[in-house]
């Protein structure tokens, strides 16, 4: 059997059970009722069970998941942890497919860690041999789009995305989905939460994203593994197939401490983990941040040949600046060319300015700014550079409409990946939150305009230096230079 | 002379002469003319000199800033390059004791270097021997709260404040007065935006505030420096009296070339520069945001005694995260004593929690945020901990308030110094520019009250981790572990 079909009933479930459910709204099983429910599914198909209940959101409810009246393919268990024993053996007699156990206070307490391992082991052993699994303990389940399923408290787009995110964090899953979504218009086809993993763990969900059609980009977020060759071993694979973005959480020494407070996990050296990721050629990253925006860059930016920007706009300590930002976030800022500096002599007045790269036009394009159409149809023939960025300061709408008009016309015109970044503008008035508002609606109407943007620099630079890595090591195993088919490409 | 009397009257000038000045509001000279004027400068000293015009905003105007009615300690030259040798001879004629050359075209030009670098020396050549300095060329000149100066373009707060700015880049002086004053309610005392630097150049600055008793807290914005190792003694001492805190821009390969088309300097290798800035005690940033963080921490820091913090607040996946964040920044995150986490398995449930620092508690901080003070309280009795980080998320206005309301009480209790982060709440609704704005404005509304408060975990502990080891750094040199006089605690 592929593991494709393994999953299925997972992220597709024909019949879901939500164990402990209530119409009490303050718990999370009702929260996890209305979810789903929310998301899509089918309610003739959802069954709250509960032996101290007659209905729950209106739906019939079942004493025990035994009774429901048709196969489950998915049991929520959302249940004391004093029960957590006997409602497992109920789905294994039930034959429930996957048992997502919300319920915690395992091997993560920092109250009674011991007593909570021992009930890991127990529950490993009542499904041992059946055709149960668990997802879980100290998990949030699954979010689906088209399977029409939802975590809790999480953002509900109304559309569906070409990424994938298995997360052993609950929490990061709800924040993902949410600042994703802010900045970088990205969304997800399914997600994971699958916490302390005491049975299925990363690499069988990584495994299943490799070969499901509708991922094309997976995130994951790991605080440790159980069976480290096996993960090692599929991710090789995983990545000649798909980019694989790793967020690993506890690579400092505190922070490897803290896994074991939160889901028990042993997070294992940094280094080594560093190691694995770099041989298998998957992308480590090491925040929310990094972990959309490394994603928006598959998704936005057009393959380039290499590492060499050009940037455009900004002051001239600006200049300075944003040339040391792009650097350390990993893409280089070359000299332009005699040939284009040449060309660029006959734009910009040798006032203040600056034409080597950065291109500093000081006030003069803030007085024309269709000079940015002349300055990047010469930029994009430089032979050194593969990737344009131009930064400006969000300035007051009526001039704000001016510079996109002008970009969204220039735009199509250029070969080259093109980056758009905006700076607050630093002026005589006092900066109050409100301005910032207004930079961000800006930034969000280049973002819902098919513009690659970024909040800075510096996190385009590193967003993008990683994604080109990527694309070498493709190149490195006999991949084609161009994005594979799997990736999208929305630019 | 002591250096305090050199530079003096170019911070409190008597008298002031504005070359070039005209009507003309898109002209520099005017906008010169206009910022001072709003400074608070007495217009009955401030003379604009242009033989063209009979007077400039109501100003009776000269010919040549010789004919000035009273000796002129500050020129502000805003003149096309062609004129320039004239006019400073004009200067070295009428004594005026600093031209401030706002004209750029000089050895930072991509277009004709050689040729600038020609006129600096003719006009080193000039001011030789004569009563005669020059700030610049190409720099913005001087702000000066009590002087009654500012600088084009700039924000210009109600407050005085205790930061002094020698900046090589005109543009950072606008971008860190707006800034700093949005993120960190920071106010400057003096600025000086000194451009190519040819005569007067960082170490003259930096000698001044040093003496200058206005002046807490040192920031410098470098490119490159003329005279290395005065530079060197003159910060070593510098440090042992006042914190010094220095942007190098140019610290990549990149960047170090952008300092040529930019100010003309030769950035010379970061290496270099990363040890006179240990050696010296000075503290290097690499952005605008770490300058003013560092900053804010030494303005509201209580001094710890070491680089343990507790962070309070977030869930499971956000204690990692967190931790990791902090570590990353330089303060750790060490386990709590178990005579602490005893006291906590009183407060906080063992249900989906965590004790061993981070804290997460959970939903249940959310049910009662009163929790709060006990876990401060407990907290701030474990002595492995120096400073503690109380992480939160924005919520709606009321619960906003609730919680503002609750630490504003517990705050003056505590002994360690204690952080403020507010995250952005990704929740089931689509987060929007404007919930970003509430946001701020809650940050900022912690700000205003006195609090130390943070974009995030990882820019706090790199701020504070900073400050620590310049006390540190004091520590060995024999200072007082304590905070030294001249820095302001306002905390």
């Amino acid at each position: 059997m592929s593991k494709l079909e393994n999953l299925n009933p997972l992220f597709y479930p024909k019949a879901v059970a939500v164990i402990g459910a209530t119409d009490n709204s303050f718990k999370h099983s009702n929260w996890y009722m209305r979810s789903i429910l929310k998301r899509g599914f089918p309610k003739e198909h959802l069954y709250p069970i509960n032996p101290n209940e007659e209905r729950v959101l209106g739906l019939k409810a079942y004493s025990r998941v035994q009774d429901a009246p048709e196969p489950i393919d998915q049991a929520i268990v959302s249940v004391p942890k004093k029960v957590i024993k006997q409602i497992i053996k109920d789905c294994v007699e039930a034959k429930v497919k996957f048992a997502v156990i919300f319920t915690s206070g395992f091997s993560e307490s920092d109250q009674e860690p011991e007593e909570g391992k021992k009930l890991e082991k127990e529950l490993l052993e009542i499904i041992s041999g059946s055709n149960t699994r668990i997802v879980g303990p100290n998990c949030m389940g699954v979010y689906s789009f088209e399977g029409g399923l939802s975590i809790p408290y999480m953002y509900n787009p109304p559309e569906n995305g070409p990424v994938s995110f298995a997360s052993q964090s609950g929490g990061h899953t709800v924040g993902l989905a949410s600042m994703a979504d802010f900045w970088a218009n990205i969304q997800f086809n399914k997600i994971v939460s699958y916490g302390n993993g005491i049975d299925l763990e990363v690499t069988d969900y990584l495994e299943y994203f490799v070969e499901d059609p509708k991922t094309k980009i997976i995130n994951l977020y790991v605080e440790g593994i159980k069976n480290g060759p096996r993960f090692f071993r599929t991710l090789r694979e995983a990545c000649k197939v798909k980019p694989v973005i790793v967020w690993k959480g506890g690579w400092t020494s505190g922070g490897s401490r803290a896994t074991l407070s939160h889901t028990g996990s042993l997070a294992g050296s940094n280094q080594i983990w560093g190691t694995v990721f770099k041989q298998s050629g998957a992308i480590q990253v090491y925040s929310m941040e990094e972990l959309y925006e490394v994603t928006l860059a598959f998704l936005r930016c057009r393959t380039p040949r290499g590492f060499n920007a050009a940037i455009l706009g900004g002051g001239g300590g600006h200049a300075v600046v944003s040339t040391d930002e792009c650097e350390s976030g990993g893409l280089k800022i070359p000299a332009f060319s005699p040939k284009t500096k040449e060309k660029l002599s006959k734009i910009v007045p040798d006032i203040g300015t600056g034409i080597a790269n950065p291109i500093d036009a000081s006030y003069f394009v803030y007085n024309d700014m269709s000079m940015y159409s002349k300055l990047l149809e010469v930029v994009e023939k430089d032979p050194k550079i593969d990737i344009i960025i131009l930064q400006h300061e969000a300035m007051n709408s009526e001039r704000n409409d001016l510079l996109f008009n002008i970009l969204k016309e220039a735009k199509p015109k250029l070969e080259k990946p093109f980056v758009m970044i905006l700076n607050p503008s630093g002026g005589p008035i006092q900066y109050t939150p409100e301005m910032e508002a207004e930079r961000l609606k800006l930034f969000k109407r280049y973002l819902n305009d098919n513009f690659l943007i970024y909040p800075s620099i510096y996190r385009a630079s590193n967003a993008i230096y990683k994604m080109v890595q990527y694309y070498k090591f493709l190149e490195r195993h006999g991949k084609s230079e161009k994005a594979p088919e799997t990736v999208l490409k929305m630019a």
